[in-house]
């Protein structure tokens, strides 16, 4: 792609705010550095080719990333990737271009106590098509969001799939711990494959021992020792409760939260 | 709504394209009017008490609209409603606020051809929360109509959805007759519940006859005597052929093209 067809002013016919048709990013940038950059463009470029987007100049979007935030060291950074300007209808616009949206919000530390969480209502759909990306379709999202707003003094929300299954936390990946074996719920079918989560299973493998990933339910959740949210901003974060049930931090949620959370601003060992 | 909190320019922040929080309508203005415009005013109504998007002042909408189509007669609008411009994340911004945009296009007249059609082996996911509604998470339709221009020369995609039952088209909703009754799928899982649709269901309940809605497979669509598409722009518009099994316009097709393609800019009765 040549920069040429790169689009990075916003357009009404934008096929981002007419369909979702896109992808986003976020991450932090600390110290001038972005924690996982590489894992964040190798997403980026497999969802790309996933939803037949033109595959992104890497080095233009990092030369863009380092224009948008040179005035900080420490903040949040959101791309947003487009299929770019369109005409009336779904028919595809020139499929070389796209639009690129490189936004930078201040860095807010996260409280380190332990996340206070409720199982929502909202359920996800299932959707093979899009299931793992990191798109723009998110009113499912939306939704939850708005029914966590109305429960009292929560966190985050637990999100099964229309067959109950749990898949994730409305901005977090799920992991649960049962016997010290790790579980995490499979993105196959609904859910955002999180950078966080990939490098938690990753290091797992390192230390040769195994992630059960699957389709749970709620129960045991429920039933689990450990639990914990990840994501790329916040890093590990240990539940205190689902519901009402309380969970102890130990030793596994403590001992992930020590390798995997030195990224971020200040390490929170999330110990509360 | 105080016109105030209506806001009309694009924002980079804006939800309507960071999560596809929003809705649309799309419709005809022809000789000055917009035919059917109390129908796509009560369905936009509707969909925000659904999203919980503030209510629109419709007089303001109207007003818009004329303002932006002023210089033409006959053109297509499209307005897009969203929940305005967020901060960062999902937490809802000012309940208050919402983005409208209203957009113009020019009217090309469709061809009075029947349609040649294809079923799409993309899948609508079942989403009971967000069925019926005409939002902005349209990724789905994208992948359809991606997957329709590989194949040659189809006019419009036939979608099922995750279990194999018809839906619609993919910017149409799809009416079958067997045996003279009019079939249609329903819409409480997946699909758009289109204007069309609704004045072909209440114009068959005036001369007291019954449409089928219910779910239904491909092998019955495929065994109809006749069968059709129809949307807001394009109207009623009859189907020649399914992956090349060929279908007749009938009696019942031309008889609700006669009767409720009328607010088409040239009266096509799509005959061919």
């Amino acid at each position: 792609m040549t920069e040429s067809l790169i689009n990075v002013t916003l357009d009404w016919h934008d096929r981002g705010l007419h369909y979702g048709d896109g992808l986003f990013e976020t991450m932090l940038k600390v110290g001038g550095q972005v924690p996982h950059w590489e894992s964040h463009c190798q997403r980026l470029v497999k969802g790309c080719k996933q939803l037949f987007l033109p595959s992104l100049d890497l080095s233009w979007l990092e030369k863009k990333l380092t224009e948008v935030t040179k005035k900080t060291d420490t903040c949040i950074v959101k791309i947003i990737v487009t299929r770019g300007v369109g005409g009336r209808g779904l028919k595809l616009p020139n499929p070389d271009q796209c639009s690129v949206f490189v936004l930078s919000y201040p860095f807010v530390q996260p409280s380190n106590k332990t996340l206070k969480v409720s199982v929502c209502d909202t359920r996800l759909p299932m959707n093979p098509n899009l299931s793992g990306l990191k798109h723009l379709n998110r009113l499912d999202y939306v939704l939850a969001t708005i029914e966590l707003s109305n429960k009292t003094d929560n966190d985050e929300g637990i999100l099964c799939d229309s067959e109950e299954f749990i898949v994730e936390g409305i901005i977090n990946n799920l992991f649960f711990i049962k016997d010290n074996q790790l579980f995490t719920p499979c993105l196959s079918l609904s859910g955002v494959n999180g950078i966080m989560r990939t490098k938690i299973i990753e290091h797992w493998a390192k230390i040769d021992k195994t992630v059960h990933i699957g389709r749970f339910k709620l129960g045991q959740l429920l039933d689990a020792d450990e639990c914990f949210f990840c994501n790329s901003v916040q890093g590990i974060r240990s539940i205190g409760s689902i519901d009402g049930q309380k969970f102890d931090t130990g030793a596994i949620t403590r001992l992930l939260m020590k390798r995997l959370n030195n990224f971020l601003p200040i390490n929170t060992d999330g110990l509360g």
